[in-house]
């Protein structure tokens, strides 16, 4: 049961804690695992309208962004190879929620799992955006984990 | 891992349909499972209400609620036998999210499945009113099944 399971992950202390649920999870269930890091394309333009100006190149900002997403997939990746457990990374660009949506859907995935809030912290006990447009419109599972 | 799961279930056919996929699960992880049907006491007021003035008595719609919350109640936990899973049932009245939250903190469950909508149907793709509060005050890892 779940033989794909998508976990999703963002770097966030919180989200690399959902991480190693999941890894573990996988690992109880022999799933496969892939991990999407989606660099957020919002962010991006916010950083990079801020920036105009002051001899700021955006390829440096895209470059570093690309570095740590990186980073980010081969803890998570690690992690699963500690456990035993095939991960696949992936890093893709744009709308976080959108993004996990069309790879849960393109890579035919029975399970998506990602933390309550991403990086934009934790408002009150609320889950966060991300979580929220993806539970709303997933036809798979979805685990949320604190 | 996910020693115990707590099932939250309305008796709908997308909640029943969760409940076989938190059977499953037990099974593959080896977990005990708590099936858990709410009594809505809201709604309860609302058609008691209604019913005022038309020779209605209502101890004989709580023994209604009852027996119908059993028959789900029961329906799980024979899905459980089916498949070799231990599940204990429990019935509790007053508000489905609440008492779901309660019952999950009172119980020490690791994780809560869940549909993403009740009984109050599908409203467009958005999850449920209950579905929403436990995913935002649950300490818990939950799982939504569409």
């Amino acid at each position: 049961m779940y033989e794909k399971i998508l976990i999703a992950t963002d770097g966030s202390a919180a989200s690399m804690n959902s991480s190693r649920s999941g890894i573990k999870l996988a690992k109880s269930l022999g799933s496969e695992v892939l991990v999407l890091y989606v660099i957020n394309e919002m962010a991006i333009s916010r950083v990079i309208a801020s920036m105009i100006g002051r001899g700021f190149r955006q390829e440096d900002l895209r470059r570093a962004l690309k570095a740590s997403a990186e980073k980010v997939v081969s803890e998570v990746t690690k992690m699963g190879e500690a456990a035993g457990v095939r991960v696949e990374p992936i890093i893709k660009e744009g709308d976080p929620a959108s993004r996990i949506l069309e790879t849960a859907e393109i890579e035919g995935v029975d399970l998506i799992l990602m933390g309550s809030h991403g990086e934009g912290g934790i408002s009150s006990k609320l889950i966060g955006s991300v979580a929220e447009k993806v539970l709303n419109w997933s036809t798979a599972p979805v685990m949320i984990v604190r």
